[in-house]
């Protein structure tokens, strides 16, 4: 029996919840979960926001462990091995999306918290592919929150050849958004900070940000027209989209990766008159998040993390929810 | 003195002029005008649609013609050279974006008709790195309309790297989009035409298109979910943007070329699940149009043109306004 944390109906607090994994497959793995980071997906699960929630659920898809079993077919991963699990926790393998290396767009993708049991737990289950080692130098305890918040915002870089002779900007500095921060001044880019909080300014700057602009002020906005290569927002609101295209240069990207549920209302002129580009993008695959990985060790970039023990989960969540966390939770046994 | 077609003031038909064009600039070029297109942008220009307009207008960007004089600064081109000449005229050659060989989107680009007498004339002159030579192979009569309305189709292929094995769709079958059939049927790509007019479809399928959709048809647009790499939209009207996003495979794209005034309510989700994008792009630069007029040349593509007389300009522009035309307008001295 695994023991693990549960909402066992919508709107009901987590609780001790044990459930019989079964047998492991054959090319599954299961992790020891050292450290699990609490990500916003999990709350909009918990409340079934999207509609996909089966109950119980057992939260948790930013999983630091150990792997402590593998199934008879997997060569990717051994017994010992220092690991990370994220969003996805399968995939097809054969589809045309992960023939391409983009596992992440897999149609048949497993997500570790639908319609299974995630890493708010002492063991989880993944297929072996979708585990990625952790390089040394990364710390345990706060490497967690890549493996969701982390590669949203790191995976953008790989995928639009982000250079580092580029001016970005990054909206909202919360939990994505601070990572982005930091992936980009290590990126070599010059990056400016758009936030609405005043208490944030001189905290982006410590991250790295070279700038900071009110994200909700138009007159500041229009300081910087045609400044920037490539702007990433993290927020989940409404802003005035076609001023952020404004401040893009020929060929600048608008790229979108909080889900704001507003249409994004983007004039075609902006769009035309300079080839700009507005987009979106899904968590990584295993090789983009190795990558990430990779690049954080090598810049000794950490997520700035909040600690709670597992039985605080509740406590844990309702800070995350307060959006008072300064950037990011993770819980550990 | 050089005989033109103006319009004296915003509404009114155009009536024979005369200007005197000044002395030839050290970087100009004169062009002894032999045909030149319509298209829609000389009508918003006419009514000022956009605020740009001087009057009087000499309308005309889509010229082809023979080198009647050259700038003493001039290399690139000769008298008697065959040329043709769109919708710019002139580029500063010294920004970022002329230095990066994004001449079309020059900071200080001069526009054809756009405060300066354009191509309803006997001459018109222009910078000579605007001008482009045509190859021999392609018709002087019809190649005209490849200057703005091809070249603002088919610069996307190059600009967004579209490549022979997509799937494509061309949404609107009018000025541009017979032209962008055909280039993509030459391309090598699978053609879907999307088209509201039922008598259109037939010769969709004639221009290259190897098959035909409803535009404005949910139910047909839902059986092709996640079908395309990359749709191009010539049309200026509202469409169902959010259905046409889920025909797009992951990392596909929803090119705009089409001038739609209504805002593009564009969800975020769509773009997010499957990375993909939301452009625009203006006409190209003159090495673009080169690559256009040698791929033209090769698979023999000439705009389907109605010719009139330069004295029925006014017939052919009313004609234009009507919708009736197919596909392109072309007045010949």
């Amino acid at each position: 029996m695994v023991k693990a944390y549960a909402a066992l109906k919508r709107g009901q607090k987590l609780q001790p919840f044990e459930y019989n994994p079964g047998e492991l497959k054959s090319n599954e793995v299961e992790i020891d979960v050292k450290h699990c980071g609490i990500c916003h997906s999990d709350l909009s699960m918990l409340n079934n926001e999207w509609g996909l929630t089966r109950y119980p659920l057992v939260p948790g898809h930013e999983v630091t462990g150990l792997i402590s079993r593998v199934g008879k077919g997997v060569t990717n991963l051994k017994t010992g091995d220092k690991v990370g699990l994220g969003w996805h926790s399968g995939y097809c393998m054969t589809c045309p999306s992960c023939l391409d290396g983009d596992h992440n767009m897999c149609t048949l993708q497993e997500a570790t918290i639908v319609g299974r049991y995630g890493g708010f737990a002492e063991k989880v289950r993944a297929q072996s592919e979708s585990v990625v080692p952790l390089p040394d130098g990364l710390d345990m305890t706060s490497a967690g929150p890549l493996f969701c918040g982390g590669i949203t915002v790191f995976n953008p870089l790989l995928q639009f050849d982000v250079k580092p002779t580029d001016r970005v900007g990054v909206i909202g500095i919360g939990g994505l958004g601070h990572m982005a921060i930091m992936f980009l001044n290590a990126w070599g880019c010059e990056v400016t900070a758009f936030t609405s909080s005043d208490s944030k300014k001189e905290k982006a700057l410590k991250m790295g940000a070279h700038h900071t602009i009110n994200s909700r002020n138009s007159r500041e906005l229009k300081k910087v027209t045609a400044k920037f290569d490539f702007i990433i927002s993290t927020v989940n609101v409404k802003l005035d989209w076609n001023t952020y295209l404004e401040t893009l240069k020929p060929r600048g990207r608008l790229h979108i990766v909080g889900a704001t549920l507003e249409p994004l209302d983007i004039g075609a002129f902006p769009l035309i008159m300079t080839q700009r580009s507005v987009s979106g993008s899904p968590a990584g695959s295993p090789l983009s998040i190795a990558k990430m990985l990779d690049f954080a060790a090598r810049h000794h970039i950490s997520p700035i993390i909040e600690t709670f023990r597992f039985e605080q989960v509740n406590e844990a969540l309702e800070k995350l929810a307060s959006g008072e966390v300064r950037y990011r939770v993770v819980l550990s046994w």
